[in-house]
């Protein structure tokens, strides 16, 4: 007997021979490079670049306007990948067009602490990753934002100087993320005809086939909000290219190209299976798919030609860029230096002015004011100085006081205005404000009850992961809401969204702190905030002209013991920082030096020195803390000694002060509870 | 000059004729309570139960099997309002059909703390309230769950002890939150005909119009969902009754009936605009609703044949029931014991003897074990016991471990299963559990990663408000997920959680604790849970054959200090309590008598008394806490003196243990935190 090789299997999905065999070579060094880096981290998903590897191909060399010599060009078009676990689509393409910091060691680093190649792509890890994306749905959402932010600001600064595309690609689990639809249907309602999504239908997910959990027609689906659709072969470059021709002509909708694709396109045995999802191919597969692709690279190696048509791509957007530079030297100075003042990040100067008349007008008048109204008022006086602050809310416009006197209203097609009804989709709210943050030109702000943060919240996570000035408006902020009950009274959301790193959580005590953290907010662009609001009216507790920023550590002795060294500390936010100020009164009475600390922003607290810190929480063990909300958190301050004036349950339907007077957070909660700690370290 | 009367407006919307004026009184019985509960209370929504008054009244009137004096009957049709301000309605409904608890008195005492008519339906204040309901979609999303439960339990039960219907009222902000679309979605693919959906389509919610923010063609969408969907005047009470026929007999699929409806119907001047929709109306509107509607009873009366009309509709299921009774009675014993178990939500007696069985493998086993798997264990081990128990994870099956070896799945149309392939729905999963476990009769659990608990959270909230048992089972629990980087990294995650009142949350630290946290959740009826757990394997850290559940009081001492009084504690959770016992071994070598806290649920932990905590935390002051997670909660247990080893920032994508060591969570940075505390308070 003579010896035999053994057959190579038959391919479960036949590769169909190439429309333009150079396109198909092109999207192979995308394929390759991804089973390279996948097989290499022995972790990720090659099935979704090799499925879109021949989209990506006709779409950036084709259609994407940008240049990689330039991430930061304003007028690119941006390119979203929305099924983030397919980064490395998105890394070989950086590579490939030569994004200078994208480099070969860097793809072979995929996955590993320190490189720039994360297992989701991450904002500001490298060049040309547009945005963080990952949880499935985000980034659809996010590129709504984008397509708005776009016309806004076309809408006011013209063609010559904003006038650009948003691409997303997404697949089947962001389609079935709620989300989705929140976005789809905000996309539709608004005509982004800039926006432009390619769905990866391979109908594959992680449990199997998608058929295992979802029988929705798309197609219907998206026609039922409003989009242009189109239905194409994903693998064929000439049905591609004629797609994205008609949706980037069909411009009063967005465009679902739907993109009927294999997952894992060019695998032997694992092509159109959930096998090709996640995980690492093995030799033997990625061994066959040289065979079927006729690839003949070392791992990790792109022969020069191919290169070279890629880094032309890269390089292709030179001249229009240039051209768009001079259009920009061009234009009239004043839209000149207000678009790139804008796109720069800067504020305008004196903007700090419009603050300053807030806090003068809140101490002339003097009266009681919930913080959302002086939210209003601070937004009112902001609006001529900041013109980029483009205003929300999720349906809650009245309550939350977002919309000032002076904002236009965004309209379906119409984009000159300030103002977006985002409806009742707080998801889609909070996403699209972190593309319209990410695209530039645009400070979005955005509102809802602070109960509602929990439907924003993977949002929330990424504004602070992105690091984006995302500013979420957020009142009702407690049992103070009253009498629509537990269900919408706030209680853990405050401790939940201070435990996200890096997130700024304000919660102001009256109007002169509200107008504080709005300052604050708006001084730190590379910052998410949070500001928590009140429903009820609160007094004013402070009345200085000289208009220092007291909240800007965090923390601050609001009054100081008197009469003797400091023998208790009075904590407190919000709207409870009114009955630590009357408690002081009564303990002060009564021969007690007592201290109130108003902490409106815990985040910029920990970031101050030690000596700060401790001159501000005082020596005496004698500490009570008191905020209408859970506990979680406050033990820090309050040490084993302290006690705490809070929430300990969910809350209950009632007037305001009923649900107070229920939980027992009141002026004589927090006297008593003084009393009984100097009782207790007098034995 | 004769003086003369002030002529009426005229209404913005007149009232069409009714086509049954005795259905028109019954209906009207609804809005005058709701416009006088509000008026009084000063505060809440009228336009709904106005608007919804006909259709409801046809629906209970006509079609829904229910008895008011049995609010439990099992097989009563599940009437839920996921439009939950609308409550008025609901609380209308249960006081005309004559649930007792429900009086006029509790009415007149609407939105008032202790009343049992709170302003968005609590569950469990009153019998008849299915659910709670007001954060918008919600409701939906936890009918689909009663319905799909109704089918399983037929499945099991068959037509005589388990058949009847869902209905759900949803309004149009229902439908702009992103749930609903992850609910119809789901109910679509699983083709749930007993669900009946009624969208209050009046176009109006908070900030005007409905066309201010969104454009969708509702019908398409439900459509491309696969439903079927009705059209129908919603004051015209033949077209409800017919619709809701129609709707009955098409059983391959759940419908939705699109109701147009007048916001407000009856109100002279707000009928139809956005002034119905929130606060009371003032007496002005009040009165011309009694012009318009022909109402002549004064406030909160309802005349004697109205109410008994109602009152005949509360008690015209009464002989179905007893009907019913009678073929629980009748039905083969073991099938009636089992039915009247499970439904009572009694656990079947020895189901302890699979939590010993795993407990015995896994010491038999004595291996490494990621603590994911060891759920996967006990749940193997749990099957034939719980036959009650539903599975299922949103598309993460292979990874959360959710679903044995046994498990059959659930199919659209084919019911007979225990295992749910939820689709990348985590939110939907959620609140459709809550609605399972509130359907009665089945436990449900269902798996995500732990970062998307974020996604979930607003129905995690509801369940830990309801106090249902519904059990979250999150894996990948840490930075311990590795490659996938910061987007699936949970940091904030576990404070996040631990901070909603009410929820236990679970971290077990190896595979024992893991069988007993499964202990704990089963044998707590009214208790939310989630399982935080690990993706990477974990040491078994215990080996008792006795049995006891040492998780049980939420902290104990798994290894007391050794050679002397306790000088340091150490405190872990999951995955890091094996840095704290190898720790120990290093400090104990040292001379240095170290304990072991392990606190795989903080909830339970804060539930025990005094001297036991002082007992588990020790007096020492030289106390770290190690957990892969933010610090937020920990300083209550390590006191100002301690020392936190965890997370500071969000994770990076990497190699496991490249990450545990980027972030110096190891056994070295426990061992020199405590040896640096011991040197802080020697000096």
């Amino acid at each position: 007997m003579t010896e035999q090789a053994t057959p190579a299997p038959s391919p479960t999905h036949p590769v169909p021979a190439p429309r333009d065999p150079h396109l198909r070579a092109m999207a192979n060094c995308i394929r390759f490079l991804s089973m390279d880096a996948v097989q290499q981290a022995n972790s990720g998903h090659p099935g979704a670049p090799m499925g879109l590897a021949d989209v990506a191909t006709v779409l950036f060399k084709d259609f994407m306007q940008f240049d990689a010599s330039d991430p930061h060009w304003l007028d690119r078009d941006r390119f979203v990948l929305s099924n983030g676990h397919a980064s490395m689509l998105l890394y070989s393409l950086l590579y490939l067009t030569g994004y200078q910091d994208m480099t070969l060691d860097e793809i072979k680093r995929f996955r590993q602490v320190g490189s720039k190649t994360a297992g989701h792509p991450e904002y500001s890890h490298a060049e040309g990753i547009e945005l963080t994306t990952g949880p499935l749905g985000q980034g659809i959402a996010e590129s709504v934002g984008m397509a708005l932010a776009e016309r806004i600001m076309n809408a006011h600064f013209g063609d010559d100087l904003v006038n650009h595309h948003t691409y997303v690609f997404l697949g089947d689990g962001c389609l079935m993320e709620g989300i989705s639809q929140e976005a789809i249907s905000l996309a539709g309602h608004l005509k982004l005809g800039r926006l432009i999504a390619f769905w990866d239908n391979n109908s594959i997910s992680i449990d199997g086939a998608t058929s295992l959990a979802v029988s929705d027609n798309e197609i219907e689906r998206f026609h039922a909000s409003g989009w242009h659709v189109l239905e194409i072969d994903g693998h064929d470059t000439d049905a591609i290219r004629q797609a994205i021709e008609t949706a980037r002509a069909t411009q009063d909708r967005p465009t679902l190209i739907a993109c009927k694709t294999i997952i894992g396109f060019g695998f032997p045995t694992r092509a159109g299976t959930q096998k090709a999802h996640s995980d690492a191919p093995g030799e033997a597969e990625i061994a066959g798919a040289r065979n079927i692709l006729d690839w003949h690279s070392p791992p990790f190696e792109i022969p020069d030609d191919l290169l070279k048509a890629w880094r032309e791509v890269g390089a292709k957007g030179r001249d229009a860029r240039l051209a768009w530079a001079d259009r920009v030297k061009a234009a009239p100075q004043a839209l000149r230096s207000d678009f790139e003042r804008r796109t720069a990040g800067k504020l305008p100067e004196n903007w700090k002015n419009a603050i300053v008349a807030a806090r003068q007008a809140f101490i002339a008048d003097g009266k009681e004011m919930a913080t959302r109204k002086a939210s209003g008022d601070v937004l009112n006086h902001l609006f001529d100085a900041i013109p980029e602050l483009l205003g929300g809310s999720a349906d809650l416009t009245p309550s939350n006081n977002t919309k000032t006197k002076q904002q236009v209203e965004i309209k379906p097609g119409q984009y000159a205005g300030s103002y977006v009804h985002y409806g009742v989709r707080e998801h889609g709210m909070a996403a699209a404000m972190n593309g319209i943050a990410l695209h530039g030109g645009l400070i979005p702000y955005g509102g809802t009850f602070l109960c509602f943060s929990d439907y924003c919240r993977p949002a929330i996570r990424l504004s602070a992961m992105m690091r984006v000035r995302t500013i979420y408006v957020m009142t009702h902020d407690s049992i103070g809401l009253g009498e629509d009950g537990p269900t919408h009274q706030p209680v853990e959301h405050l401790a939940a969204l201070r435990a996200i790193p890096q997130l700024a959580v304000y919660r102001p005590g009256d109007a002169i702190e509200t107008a504080e953290c709005w300052e604050l907010i708006l001084e730190q662009p590379r910052r998410a905030a949070l500001l928590a609001l009140s429903r009820q009216p609160l007094p004013l507790l402070r009345n200085e002209a000289d208009g220092e920023n007291r909240s800007a550590r965090g923390a601050y002795i609001l009054h100081e013991a008197e009469g003797g060294p400091r023998q208790v500390t009075l904590l407190a936010t919000g709207s409870e920082l009114q009955l630590a100020v009357q408690a002081r009164e009564i303990l002060q009475s009564e021969g007690v030096p007592t201290a109130v600390v108003s902490m409106p922003c815990r985040l910029l607290f920990e970031e101050q020195d030690k000596a700060y810190k401790r001159a501000v929480l005082g020596h005496s063990p004698a500490r009570v803390a008191v905020e209408a909300a859970v506990e979680l958190g406050w033990d820090r301050y309050i040490g084993p000694e302290g006690r705490f004036i809070g929430m300990h349950s969910f809350g209950e339907s009632g007037k305001i002060q009923d649900v107070y007077d229920k939980f027992g957070i009141t002026t004589d909660a927090v006297v008593r509870a003084a009393r009984e700690i100097l009782k207790d370290i007098a034995v």
